[in-house]
């Protein structure tokens, strides 16, 4: 029980979760990028950010037509070149949503891929999708990623600078809750899981709020999700959005609309010992009745 | 993907959900579970019944100094014999809730458990509560019944007649997301997780539907709680009630209020390979990244 006593986060983190669209012309994508980021610096209602979230695939339609249309290599490459330079310009945490990367090292594979970049425009975490997003909903929504992308093939967890550990995962990497579970438990400790994510309207209302709150539960941290807006009136892939932050217990402390919106939420530290100790299942798991996820994980080091 | 054509439920299976509270008088409380039982049968809204389900510690006060008092041997005891020839009466499968069992055995240890009978009378499923609840919540709720039970050590998975495969855990038990997910899983595949389970007014209001939906979302199958009623006006342990059924999607499709109270629900067939062949998780899952949870697992086999 000693490690209830150590909390995950050391300080409370200050966050903005941008939520934007994106249409076919990716200057003006970045564009929006660079003024909404800006704008959330500047607009901040809770004091100075330490951290601003992008959604899943904020430079490029989401569709598996265009993705290799507007895939990038990283580190060079436009977007990743202009999120380090906004990183470095306010100081802040760049939790990069994610573009289509292009990887020449890997026979030009196509992959969902997310950065995260430090206050001095470094990168510091990289994960590529690794569960993707092949669903046929009769009557609802059919998307099968896997025609043009590939899947990462390791879970993500990082040091977010003096804060503590978060884990990171896309979209459709949610409904896996092994993510969330590895990333929480020691030796990672993470507080928080960041899930860049375009849930759409068939998917959204039945599970969106639902998933965030469980892996929030499950494993006594914080989870936010950043969502693309929806393209009311688009003949596109119809995003969700409902951008929200879940506190350790389950509520819903920030929450967005279905538009173009940015939302601010602070993720207070003594949230989670305060739940682990109200509820102490983070220290009650049963590893000999079976067997702890993080055991024999492939856990990212960038 | 073969499996997925292969359904885990065989065919429809018709419930009740008997939710009743226990007072201090034994005798009291088993003749109201006869009385149950006999009107779930007689009034059954759905046809001939297959199963029904008590909740979590129906013949005994839920308080740790009391246990004790009122725990029985297994297969010799009252209770169970009850039960066994309530099942044969009516040719139905009885989820018997939860009692606290005497183990001469086992140094005279007390544990939380669940029997499951045959429609021939039989018992064929054992769950001894796998994760204690102690838990301390400010303001909120306090209980800690480690204070006089002990604990299971293995997972509860069994078959159900022709119908299927079944994993059973006891209320604290489905916060823990191995049990569903080692019972869903190949070689076990169940199409349900039933958990009797006595949340109360802090946590049911917090996490009761919440945990019951993701269950079943996350593993694509029937969850099925079943509350004791609440004890309105009543000094002692207050039961959320509630008991309820959510379908492989997540929906809650039959839901008790807060007092005494019998809930009929089919189980359909059909709901699993319609959430399977969606929303194909159950599939896609990387075993390559993290452990499947189902190996290694100690599953109980009566």
């Amino acid at each position: 029980m000693s490690s209830a006593l150590k909390a995950p986060l050391n300080k409370s983190l200050k966050i903005a979760l941008v939520q934007i669209k994106a249409g076919a012309d990716k200057a003006a994508n970045l564009h929006k990028v660079t003024q909404y980021i800006d704008n959330a610096v500047a607009t901040s209602t809770i004091g100075k950010l330490d951290l601003v979230m992008l959604p899943e695939c904020f430079n490029s339609p989401y569709a598996v037509d265009q993705f290799r249309n507007y895939a990038e290599t990283i580190p060079a490459g436009e977007t990743t070149e202009l999120l380090s330079s906004l990183a470095k310009k306010h100081g802040i945490f760049i939790v990069g949503g994610s573009i289509p990367e292009l990887a020449p090292e890997e026979e030009n594979k196509i992959f969902n891929t997310s950065l995260t970049f430090s206050p001095q425009g470094e990168i510091i975490a990289k994960h590529r999708k690794v569960h993707l997003f092949d669903i046929d909903i009769p009557n609802g929504i059919t998307f099968k990623e896997s025609v043009s992308l590939s899947a990462g093939n390791k879970a993500t967890v990082f040091k977010l600078g003096d804060f503590g550990n978060i884990g990171l995962g896309i979209c459709y990497d949610i409904r896996f809750p092994e993510l969330a579970s590895l990333a929480s438990r020691a030796p990672h400790n993470a507080f928080a899981m960041f899930y860049p994510g375009a849930f759409n309207t068939t998917t959204g209302p039945l599970h969106w709020h639902l998933l965030a709150r469980t892996r929030a539960v499950d494993n006594e941290l914080f989870t936010v999700l950043c969502s693309p807006a929806r393209d009311v009136g688009g003949n596109g892939y119809q995003a969700y959005g409902h951008s929200l932050v879940a506190d350790p217990s389950g509520n819903i402390i920030a929450e967005a609309g279905e538009g173009e919106e940015i939302v601010f939420a602070e993720l207070n530290k003594d949230l989670i010992p305060k739940a682990r100790e109200g509820i102490p299942v983070h220290y009650q798991r049963r590893f000999d009745v079976y067997d702890n996820v993080v055991d024999n994980a492939k856990v990212s080091d960038l």
